[in-house]
C-alpha cells in the first residue's frame, strides 16, 4: 500500500508515530520486584482513518513478556483515543489529549477498563507517548490488584 | 517458533483454530443496506496462554472495510473470553463458552461493550464461531445506534 499517499487527512498530526520503535524499558510496582524489558511498538496504517498500533515487550533472555493490540483514533479538537485489547482479560478505552508542538507529538490517556472473569482486578490506566525528534518515551502507570494508580512502566524508544 | 510444541496446555481444545480462515459474508443491519464482503481470520500462538485473534474484511472492490483484533482467552471449565478492539472506537469484553464435540468447536460470546466519546453507540454483542470440520461459520448480532440486538453478520471460512 502507498501509505504515503493514502493517509487519511486527520491523521497528519501522529503520521510522526508511524512505522517501528524499539528499545529498552525498566518496571515496578509495589506488590513486585523491579524487572527490565526490551520493547518493540509497531503504529501502522491500514489505508483507514486510524492506525493499528501492537506493542510487545521481551525480558532479558528473550522470553515474551506482554503484548497489547488495538487502534488510535484520531477524532480532532487535540483529543486522542487509543481502543486496546490486553491478553491478560482487560479492555482499555484510553481517551485523552493529542498535543503537537514543532517536533514534539504527545499523546496522553486515561482508560476506562473492563476485566474478564478469569483476569487480575485493573481499575484504571494512564499512558503517555512522548516523540521527541526520533525519540519515544512511553511512561504506563496503572490501579490494580488493590493498589491506588501507581507508575508502573517507563520506556525508551527509536525507530527501529 | 515452534508452535506445535510449544503450545500452552489450556489452548489445545482450540488448537483445530489456529491459522487463517478465508471467506465470504453477507451483512445487514435495519438501519442500511444489505451488503457482501471477503473476510479473512487469523488465529495465532505467540508462545503465551492466549491466542492472538485478528479479522479483516473487504468490499467487493477489495477496498478494506472492517477490522478488528485482540486476544483469545481460555480459563477452563467450558468458558471462553475474547478481549476485542474496535477501530470504531468501541472495546469488547466477551464472555461465553467453548464447547468441544467430535470435529466441532463452538465458541459463543456475549459482550460487555465500551464505546469512545467520538464513536457510534453500540450497546451490546453477540458473537459465535462453529468450527465442523474444516469449516468456520461465524454469526455476529448487535444492538447499536438504537436497534434492539439484531442480527448483522454471517461468513463461512475455509483455511485459506
Amino acid at each position: 500500500m502507498d501509505t504515503a499517499s493514502s493517509l487519511a487527512t486527520n491523521l497528519s498530526p501522529v503520521s510522526p508515530l508511524l512505522g517501528t520503535w524499539k528499545g529498552q524499558g525498566s518496571g515496578s510496582y509495589p506488590t513486585i520486584e523491579d524487572f527490565s524489558y526490551s520493547e518493540e511498538v509497531t503504529f501502522t496504517d491500514v489505508g483507514k482513518p486510524f492506525l493499528h498500533f501492537v506493542q510487545k515487550t521481551r525480558g532479558p533472555a528473550g522470553n515474551p513478556m506482554h503484548t497489547e493490540t488495538g487502534y488510535l483514533r484520531i477524532p480532532g479538537d487535540g483529543t486522542a483515543e487509543l481502543i486496546l485489547a490486553q491478553p491478560t482479560g482487560q479492555t482499555e478505552l484510553c481517551e485523552g489529549t493529542l498535543t503537537v508542538d514543532g517536533d514534539s507529538v504527545v499523546l496522553e490517556f486515561r482508560a476506562s477498563v473492563m476485566n474478564s472473569a478469569s483476569a487480575k482486578q485493573v481499575t484504571s490506566t494512564h499512558r503517555r507517548y512522548e516523540l521527541v525528534g526520533d525519540r519515544l518515551t512511553t511512561t504506563f502507570a496503572m490501579a490494580a490488584v488493590g493498589q491506588p494508580l501507581t507508575h508502573h512502566l517507563r520506556s525508551e524508544l527509536v525507530r527501529g
